[in-house]
C-alpha cells in the first residue's frame, strides 16, 4: 500500500518526516518535509520506479499538473513524460522531489525554523548534492520503491543522477545525465559567484534577512545565468539586434523601469529576471548554487577516474553541442570513465537549455535506452 | 614640425581643443582633450603611421612609459610594440590615443563640465564608436598625419578600426581588427546589459551622482566581464577547484571582504573587480558598453554585406579559436564579405583575451602583414 501524504495544493504531496537529519557538513536538520509527485503504477515488486531530478530553480511538478482550484502548474519535463513518451508513465511509476534547500515544498533556507518559528534564511545549514540525493533516498523507501529503472536529469539534476550511481549502486538500473559535471568546472563556479554577488550587493537584501525580495539582484543573476543557459546562435537568431517592441509580452517587467533600455535582448533579459524574482527564494538561490559549486563527486572517496570506473550502471550520457556550461567534452568524459556508459548529443543551437526544449530528439534518445 | 601639446604625467600628451564637437547624437560637447601617446618617428610624406586602437578599458599607454616621476606605466599592447616587433617602431609613427568618452585623459563622463564646473557623470551626451573615431581624426590632422599604414585594434578597438575603413577610406591603407563585432551581437548586448545593472544597483551608485565609488557594482561587472573574455579550459587548467590560499597575490581585494568564499577563482574574480575599482570610472563604463552595445557599421549606411564590401583597404581579420564573445565565426564573416580581406585566427585556449596574450603569434601575422 502506498502510503497517503498531505496534499500541498501547489507544491505537489508533501511527506513529513519528524526525525532529525544529519547532513554532510556535520549539521542537523531537527525535521523535514519533502514535496513530490507521483504519476503512474508502482509494480508489485516496487522496481519499475523512475526518479526524475530537476535543475537549479525547479521543482516537483516535472509533469502538468491540475489543482483541485482548476489552476494548472506546468511541468517543467513534461514533453519528455507521458503515456508513449520517452519516460512511458504506461510502462514506469515516475517520481520527481523538490530538493533538499530549494522552495517549493521542501525544507530550505525560505522554510521556518521551528527551534525559531522563523525563517532559516542565511542560517540554514549548508547542504551539499549528497544531501540531497540522501533526502530523496528517504522520500523513496517511505513510498516503498525497491529499485529505480532510471535516475534522470540535466545540470544540477544531472549531479544528482551521477551522486545516486556512487551512494545507492545497488538500487540504480542505469542513470542519465544531461548536461552536467562530475565536479564544477571553475569556470561555472566563477559564474555562480557573480550571481550570488548580484544579490548580496543588493540594499534590500540585508545579509539574508529581507522582508521584501531583493528583486533586482536576484533579477540580475537571472540574467547572467539565462545568457549563461542559451548560447550566442541562439541570441542572435532570436533577437538580432532588434530594438524594443510593444506586445514582446514583457510589459509585465517591473523590475528596473527606471533605468532606460534600447534592445529587445535587454529587455527580455529583464523580463526573465522579474518572472524568476516573482517565483524564487533569493537566499535559496545562494544556497542552491553553493552546493552546486561544491559538488565533487570524488571528494573523499579517491580519483574522478576511480569513482566514475567503479559506477556499475548502466549510463546514457548527454551533451549539448552548443552548451558554453557544461561543454559536450565534459560529458564525453564522464561516459568514458564509466563502464557501462554511452554517449549521445543533443545538436541544438539552443544551449544548455536545450534538454528542457528539445523534446523529439530526447524522447528517441530515452526510448531507446529504456527499451 | 609636430605640435607641442602639454604633457600629462600619468595619461601621455594632451591635445585641447577649444571649438565645440558636433556629436553624431545631435549633441554637442563645447570642449574636448584628447590623451595620446607616440613613438617612432613621422616620415617626410607624414604617411607611415599606425593608429592603434584600444580597448574598453583601456587607455592611450599602448607601450610602456617611463614618467618623469619616475613611475612606469606598463603598456597594454607593449608585446608587438617596439622596435623589430609586430608593430615595428623603426619603421612606424604609433600612435594610441584615450578614446573618446574614457576616464584616461580623454574627455568623457568623468570630466569636468565647463559650463556647470561638476563632472558631467551621466548627463555627459551618448557616444557612439563613430564618434570616437571622429575624435581620432582630429588628433591625427593636429600631429599633421597624412596616411595611416594600418589602423589595428582588438575588441572595441576593431569597431574602431572598422569604422576608420568606412569613414576614412582616403587616409587608410589596411586595417586589422580583431576580436570584434561589425555590429555587436545580441549575446554580447545581453552580457553588457547585466554589467550596467549590476553598477546601477549598487546603493553607492546613486543615478551616477556618486562621492564614493560604487565599487561592489563596477566589481561584478568585472567579475562578468572576466568570465566573457576567457574561456572554460583557460579558468580549468588555472584554478581547477583549487581553495583559496594565501600567497596568490589577492590578499589586497578588500571588496566583498565581509562575504565568505571557497574558491580560488572566486578570489581570482574579486581582485580583478577590485583592481578595476581601483582604477576606472563606473559611469565610464556604462557609457562605453552603451557605445559598443549602439555599434552597428551599416547603420544609416546600407546593408551590412554592401557597408563591408565597400571597404577598400586591405584587411586583416583576426580570429580567436576560444572567444566566445566574438567568436571566430563572426571574424570570417567579416573578412569573406570585404573584398581585399584575409582571415587568420589565433589558436590559443586564453579566449577572448588572447589578443593581450599570445604576442609570439600576434608578431608573426603583423610582420607578415606589414611587410
Amino acid at each position: 500500500m502506498m502510503p497517503v501524504d498531505r496534499q500541498s495544493t501547489r507544491h505537489g504531496a508533501i511527506f513529513s518526516r519528524r526525525e532529525p537529519l544529519l547532513l554532510e557538513s556535520g549539521e542537523v536538520l531537527p525535521s523535514l518535509e519533502i514535496a513530490y509527485t507521483a504519476l503512474g503504477r508502482l509494480n508489485a515488486g516496487r522496481t519499475n520506479a523512475i526518479l526524475v531530478c530537476h535543475a537549479l530553480t525547479g521543482n516537483a511538478h516535472a509533469s502538468d499538473a491540475l489543482l483541485r482550484n482548476g489552476e494548472t502548474i506546468p511541468g517543467w519535463f513534461d514533453g519528455v513524460i507521458g503515456p508513449a513518451r520517452g519516460i512511458d508513465t504506461d510502462r514506469f511509476f515516475v517520481i520527481c522531489s523538490n530538493i533538499l534547500g530549494s522552495c517549493y515544498g521542501t525544507t530550505g533556507p525560505a522554510s521556518v525554523n521551528p527551534a525559531t518559528g522563523e525563517p532559516y534564511r542565511m542560517t540554514f545549514p549548508r547542504i551539499t548534492v549528497r544531501d540531497m540525493v540522501r533526502v530523496q533516498k528517504l522520500l523513496l523507501e517511505h513510498l516503498g520503491v525497491r529499485g529505480l529503472v532510471t535516475v534522470i536529469g540535466g545540470s544540477l539534476g544531472g549531479m544528482q543522477a551521477l551522486e545516486w550511481g556512487v551512494m545507492y549502486p545497488e538500487m540504480v538500473g542505469s542513470l542519465v545525465p544531461i548536461a552536467t559535471a562530475a565536479a564544477h568546472s571553475a569556470w561555472c563556479i566563477g559564474i555562480s559567484e557573480t550571481q550570488r554577488l548580484a544579490i548580496m550587493n543588493d540594499a534590500a537584501w540585508r545579509g539574508g534577512n529581507y522582508t521584501v525580495q531583493p528583486e533586482r539582484g536576484l533579477a540580475i543573476a537571472r540574467s547572467i545565468a539565462m545568457i549563461s543557459y542559451r548560447s550566442q546562435a541562439s541570441f542572435a537568431n532570436r533577437f538580432e539586434r532588434k530594438g524594443i517592441a510593444t506586445g514582446d509580452g514583457h510589459e509585465r517587467v517591473r523590475v528596473f523601469d527606471d533605468i532606460p533600455l534600447a534592445f529587445a535582448i535587454e529587455s527580455y533579459l529583464r523580463y526573465q529576471g522579474q518572472k524568476l524574482a516573482d517565483r524564487f527564494d533569493a537566499n535559496t538561490y545562494i544556497y542552491l548554487t553553493r552546493a552546486m559549486d561544491i559538488h565533487d563527486l570524488s571528494a573523499g572517496r579517491g580519483s574522478m577516474k576511480e569513482v566514475l570506473g567503479a559506477i556499475s550502471a548502466r549510463v546514457l550520457s548527454i551533451g549539448i553541442s552548443s552548451d558554453v556550461l557544461y561543454p559536450p567534452a565534459e560529458q564525453k568524459e564522464i561516459a568514458s570513465a564509466i563502464p557501462d556508459a554511452v554517449y549521445a548529443e543533443l545538436d541544438s543551437p539552443h544551449g544548455h537549455d536545450a534538454f528542457l526544449i528539445e523534446f523529439d530528439a530526447m524522447n528517441r534518445l530515452l526510448r531507446d535506452f529504456l527499451a
